[in-house]
């Protein structure tokens, strides 16, 4: 099956459903950068679809970085004085910021509420908070649980460990025709949360499985990895085959109820950036647009300037821009399968476009051939206008000098990419183009 | 005479009325794109202009294409069972598909219908229909006339031959100073149309008329051709004159009370494009600029990527967006001796933009030349704006740098070509400019 | 001290004093483009900087001028027939036609009026006129003046003479770490005018007086010309010199209360050019921006094709567009001390873009650097936006490949030009970044 026809063939509500459904199934592991929890998480998705699982130890250096100690947790509490959890990582586990430190202590409430991180507008919702680089220690509660805290002494424990170890991720790679990859990373380190990231983890291994079954003009890399020290560290490992990346998108946020929105590469008119904007254009699909800035997720990293990699980032509500962004509210029920199912058509719609955006040579770039003698042009004539399909052959043609991609050729003619990458598939069957293989 | 005057001392109501009279005196004519009405419309024209008349020969290979047989008629009709002649080639040239092959029959009204063509929505109007490539017959009759046909057995009969011949077109040239040409190509192939195209032809032999009276830096090329295959035809047997062409412009749809319209050439902002604009601009007349489009006359073959020349297209409604096109309400009250002398006044402000465009260089490029001892700046100073011409005078030699056209400079200053052109002149007078030539 | 602080340290409220006083002082000399009241103003401007005053022998050639006779005048009246003084230099010296010949006559009415200018439509305003290469006189008055004249017999006496002499002009040169220069040209040549151009004058000395006190990259070029004929005189003498202007600002109207304008050089975005509209954008001060024209003050000389050099003119109310320009209307009270600074901080502003301005280069180009363990990050993780300084550490990094400038990537991060220095310098000091010399 051509990618191109995927969106006629996939079933997006089922997917919608086993998409939610996959999210719920890892919602209650407790992931951070390193440990069981994410090592347990890219296991149950090397269940779904083939997955090379890399461990990189602790202080290998990675760039400027180095792998953290890995953090494990077990139990995590706060007792007041009559011996009652107030807090329980149990119910929570958004409840401990991640990499605290093991503590078991007797302590005053003032000393405590240093330690403590609240939303006092949000005062029903846990913040997710970490501290990855700082040796420290500390609880997230909502903040009517803070406000309920009676003075007097407290018992807090963090059963946790911070040792040598090693930071997992997980790795996907389906072989196309050519060795020019499309990369498709979502970080996959946060505890607790859906839309960020469970829902672009589900669409991911989705999305991986529906092109396993495809004939594929590129390579296709999945990256399952934590944010930022993930994405670093692949990439000081993998610096000279990142070169074969032509194209990429970095997967979050694709669960909730918002409308799309696109941030683009730092390049910012590369293909993947025309061809997200063409793609969802062309199926009426609103899609809000943003420039790049250097805050965000992993394209931080892929389009830092030693790299410059064609890096965008398709959403729906994007980073930070909606309240639930890192709180316990981003639940499951914000996630809603309708929308990861739009979300996979605008990611299919995508790669349709990518697959099939080749440049061709008119063989006769003299004049138009006659068209009308091979059947591909009505034959009565006097007509005022042409239609689609004859409008398609006639753009492809004047503009199939080898210069013009089929994208550049449909931006221009204002015509869906389909119908002229349909034109151009005829017109190469009837002997009057040819793909130019750049 | 320059071109620049022409505009001046043509008169333009006149010059719309003689148009007018030329295209009622072709009107009656049965043209298509070959045989004798061609031919007797080209003789003609060769009475009111030098016309090389050429004609290419059946089956000759024109690129992808190759010249088709010769279509004559004499006479069609379709007689109903009491003999009346219902519909009748000799009331209008348009009842008959052009290139219908001969046909005498007896039929029924239900065979007969698979041949007629009518406007549903235009009970009134005749429509104009081809079928040059594929070989069939056919009536075009009013929809009122359709309706009224009864049940029973007609008699058809069209006396038409198309067999080995030539197809004819004609050439006229006016030579320059120098060996760059400008195209002006129209087409003549339709039969009783009036604005679509006898507008074309009128205003172009006028213009040829007007221009041959200058004294002309560019050469002149008139193309008087059927449609399409003339233009192929042409550029086949002409590939590499093709390139002396530096600007053109298909002349067409001239001649009803519509607003001016542009149709960029594929280059999108060749100095003929740029042209266009500006000398409308000048003369404050609304002009509607459109992209190019593979679609609509003959720019589709030069505009074809092996040529890519570049040629757009100024007419007034432009092909196939009003409702008389292609039907016999494009007739002589369609089209006005008005609107005739305003395209012509068009063409002839956009030829004498091309004829002055220029790059010149300042002689004194060190500081502005002292223009007030040379008598081209006011004596008295300290007044807060400088007159028009002292403007033109300041742009023209800030920018004339040998890489500035005059018509860079009247975009840049947004002062009027024709100011440009005459500060250029004088300070040429002075010896403060130089012509450069390319 | 460094550009970049000096908005914080000086007193623009008593700079803005202190430039008007200085405007006062001048206000009562009679100017011209030579001449002893030139001279005068040089050697006051002398005292507060150090100037280096140049004398141009009359007859001179500077490019396709002379430098022309020298002009004074000691006095001119116009006598009734009872020998009162109707118009008086006394009491204005914009009286008389600047190079009005000697003349002493008596004359008719008649005779007189083709020798007086008026304004109809500002009875109570003297204009000001000169006649700098044409010989003659003239009389300037109100246009009520000249309504009171009665028929009769007039005496007119101008005590003038026009000599060989010479033109002089000053020049102020601050030398910075590079031999690249920022010009500040100002016209002294206008008698008791004030906006245009004592207000100029002033602002450039109470610059140049500012920018001595600094550590400065650039090196700094204060004209203080004649207009038009000094700056061709100055680009005569220096024509070598003049390539090492990399920016340039002709100093004109910055003292009346209209809104700041900036005319953009020839090159239309030079650094120049840019570096106003973000300094002034940032300090959230309207700004309205011209595109560059051939007219104006000095800019049309430096920006001519043989140099074109980058200068634009960053005014209040630009040339000739307010009502008192070039009348007895442009007085002291026409301009006021807060738009004198407030003209000043713009300008200091751009200093501060200027000197700031320069390329780095990211020495972690590959995936970000650890901003945290070296204190530049927060450290606790988890929020949905980056702090302002953050982000610029992110945008510096991110685009600092040798190839953005700071102002580059300040505009495209849309942040303040000041905050990305901070940044830039922030990360220089730890290891981050290196300034790359061009």
């Amino acid at each position: 099956m051509k990618a191109s026809q995927l969106l006629l063939t996939v079933d997006l509500r089922a997917a919608g459903e086993s998409m939610h459904a996959f999210a719920t199934e890892l919602y209650p592991t407790c992931r951070s950068i390193t440990g069981d929890g994410l090592r347990t998480t890219l296991k149950r998705i090397g269940r779904q679809i083939p997955l090379e699982i890399q461990e990189v130890a602790t202080g290998t250096t990675v760039f400027d970085w180095s792998v953290p100690r890995e953090w494990n947790i077990r139990d995590a509490w706060i007792k007041n004085s009559r011996g009652e959890k107030v807090v329980d990582f149990q119910k929570s586990n958004l409840h401990v910021v991640q990499y605290s430190v093991p503590v078991q202590r007797r302590i005053s409430l003032d000393e405590l509420k240093t330690h403590l991180y609240s939303l006092p507008d949000r005062p029903d919702w846990i913040p997710y908070r970490t501290s990855y680089y700082q040796e420290t220690w500390g609880f997230c509660l909502t903040h009517r649980q803070l406000e309920k805290l009676e003075p007097g002494e407290y018992e807090v424990k963090i059963d946790s460990t911070l040792a040598e170890g090693s930071l997992s991720y997980g790795e996907h790679f389906l072989r196309g025709r050519t060795a020019d990859e499309v990369l498709l990373s979502c970080h996959v380190c946060h505890p607790s949360l859906a839309n960020d990231n469970l829902s672009g983890v589900a669409l991911s291994v989705k999305l991986a499985e529906i092109l396993g079954g495809c004939s594929l003009k590129y390579s296709y890399r999945f990256l399952f990895i934590p944010g930022t020290i993930g994405s670093i560290t692949w990439l000081a490992r993998n610096s000279e085959r990142a070169r074969q990346i032509q194209h990429g998108l970095v997967v979050t946020c694709v669960g909730d109820s918002g409308g799309l929105h696109y941030k683009r590469s730092r390049r910012g008119d590369a293909e993947i950036d025309r061809a997200v904007i063409k793609a969802l254009r062309d199926r009426r699909q609103p899609l809000e647009v943003r420039d790049f800035s250097p805050y965000g997720y992993d394209e931080r990293q892929y389009c830092s300037p030693g790299f410059n990699l064609p890096v965008g980032s398709l959403t729906r509500s994007p980073h930070g821009t909606f309240a639930q962004y890192h709180t316990s509210a981003d639940n499951l029920d914000f996630i809603r399968p309708e929308a990861l199912s739009d979300s996979l058509a605008a990611y299919l719609a995508v790669i349709s476009v990518l697959e099939g955006n080749s440049r061709y040579q008119n063989l006769n770039p003299w004049c138009e051939p006659q068209l009308g003698r091979r059947g591909l042009y009505r034959a009565l004539g006097g007509f005022a206008d042409a239609g689609q399909m004859e409008l398609a052959f006639l753009w492809v043609l004047n503009l199939s000098d080898a210069t013009h991609s089929l994208l550049d050729i449909a931006e221009r003619a204002d015509l869906p990419f389909e119908l002229i990458e349909q034109a151009a598939e005829t017109l190469v069957a009837h002997g009057l183009l040819e793909e130019r293989l750049v």
